[in-house]
């Protein structure tokens, strides 16, 4: 028999299951409109103070890491020296979607997988043209995320972008190799390298492919994750 | 203490706000394949009554200005004297994701932001092609839109669409000047102009850039309105 | 007068509602994330004993139809002989976005639009190229689909994907007539085809086009479905 304070509880968790779903749906557009305007601060500021990043099989550790790829690295290689916001001929568009969040039973941690699309480049008028960057190029990628909550707030704990595949606008992805390869060299030797390399494989980009595990169940068992499903 | 009727009054305000934000999703999707398919009163009637519609620094008052920019222009021009539905070989795919919601504490108003991305034009079979409209290009634009609700059901108060690129499909956004350049004329002057020209910075379009600026908080102050957070 | 107790069971159907909601987006981001990676087995679990594919105006029926579909064409056309998983140099993203989910009254039946991009195609490099495919090409189309609660569990009872047009990269969409066109021929004389043809129109592929009814009223009813607005 189920008393109506027992009811109004399983209420407030599935309530509060529906919201923490939504509120890491937000941090992740957040996450890519910030990095379309060359907000690296913002960015950072989503990640838990021991979060990383995995960019193209390197670890970026802590804010001071995402602050080194999305600042250091982004900013000054695209513009030219740094600084925040829109830069006339310069796009680096984010494009974001197709989420699957899953939260674990104690509503304090939780996965994500999602799914970018970037078209960037910058206009043949601009004076700047950062060197080795394709002209104008799109690149997809997935993301399996994991997030904590703190102190009430959730945040990423850690970011695993595995890009797909990059295709010079000119040519298309059936004719172009990733002009981003795997890292190799970590900081500070590399002033924008990674804290550590990945010590599992080493993803290599396309025309290469590798594997992109879903962290959840399949759905036929519910909105578990894999590791709950039978 | 909290009493189980305090409970469950909080719950009913929560659950409230998570139908608003389905609610208004459903809105904007709904925007997009309406678009799609040249259904211009559809889309006007997702307005207020006194909703407006900002297209390329011009303001669109009301269902009537709705129905200008939706139908006179759009349908007028793109399908060579309006109508309703799909036209064999003319393409006007309008993408929507990304959607960031707030709701306001009284859920009586809200914002949104979303982010479009467009595929259009004509098929070379086609015997109407619309003249100053590129054969194939893409576009993309950000949103950011107020609603309001009206009897218990949300409507568009203000839709703010801010194109930030186009691209002809043969150049690509690195070789393409926005082929859509700010409004200067007034309806009735212009019988698809706006009603009035935006008071503030008139937005240049591609490859100028201008600021898109967020009416969220950022995620790590919670889910507040931008000038909510401290 | 409203009392506790009743006020505890409408917020248990109004929870459950979102539940279902994010439940049913759930499986159609899964379907997308699953084709990307050649797991025809995984999508041909996603429907329901009964459930039934519309692809090119054929019906495939029942998941020994899905994975006709799913596994005996797309896998073995395109890996040449089959298996799951990433190949090197081959690319079948499904862009999955623009959900508007609608759950019957009695939360046993629902209906979903959505709408997906395709990037596809082989790498130069690749040995095997996949005969009558183009290089690299575009695509987007909507689904309509329904979906039925079995055991507690949602499973996909009809999913029509309904292509709205075909690229080949190299020449866009404006000079190009769909690589694929509607079937004719059903299983086993067609040992990829499917089990019956639609019995009403055609759907003629790009530059045609045809009209995609939308399930769902418009939102100014509020979230009602079609058949239900006044």
């Amino acid at each position: 028999m189920t008393t109506p304070e027992e009811r109004i509880s399983a209420l407030e968790h599935r309530v509060g299951e529906l919201e923490d779903i939504n509120a890491i749906r937000r941090i992740h557009w957040a996450y890519g409109y910030y990095i379309d305007f060359n907000r690296a601060k913002d960015v950072s500021e989503l990640f838990a103070e021991d979060g990383e990043v995995i960019f193209l099989s390197g670890i970026y550790k802590g804010r001071a890491g995402a602050l080194r790829l999305y600042g250091t690295w982004f900013q000054n290689f695209f513009l030219e020296g740094g600084g925040e916001g829109p830069v006339d001929g310069f796009l680096l568009d984010h494009f974001q979607m197709q989420d699957i969040i899953t939260v674990a039973p104690d509503r304090q941690t939780a996965k994500g997988r999602f799914r970018g699309m970037l078209f960037g480049g910058s206009h043949e008028s601009r004076r700047y043209q950062p060197e080795g960057l394709p002209l104008q190029f799109m690149e997809a990628g997935i993301y399996e995320n994991d997030y904590v909550k703190e102190d009430g707030v959730w945040k990423i704990k850690r970011l695993d972008y595995m890009m797909q595949w990059q295709g010079d606008y000119e040519k298309g992805w059936s004719k172009t190799v990733s002009h981003l390869q795997p890292l190799t060299e970590c900081f500070p030797a590399n002033p924008i390298g990674p804290d550590a390399i990945r010590t599992e494989e080493i993803r290599k980009t396309w025309p290469y492919r590798h594997d992109v595990p879903m962290h959840f169940a399949h759905p036929k068992f519910g909105a578990l994750l894999a590791g709950e499903a039978k």
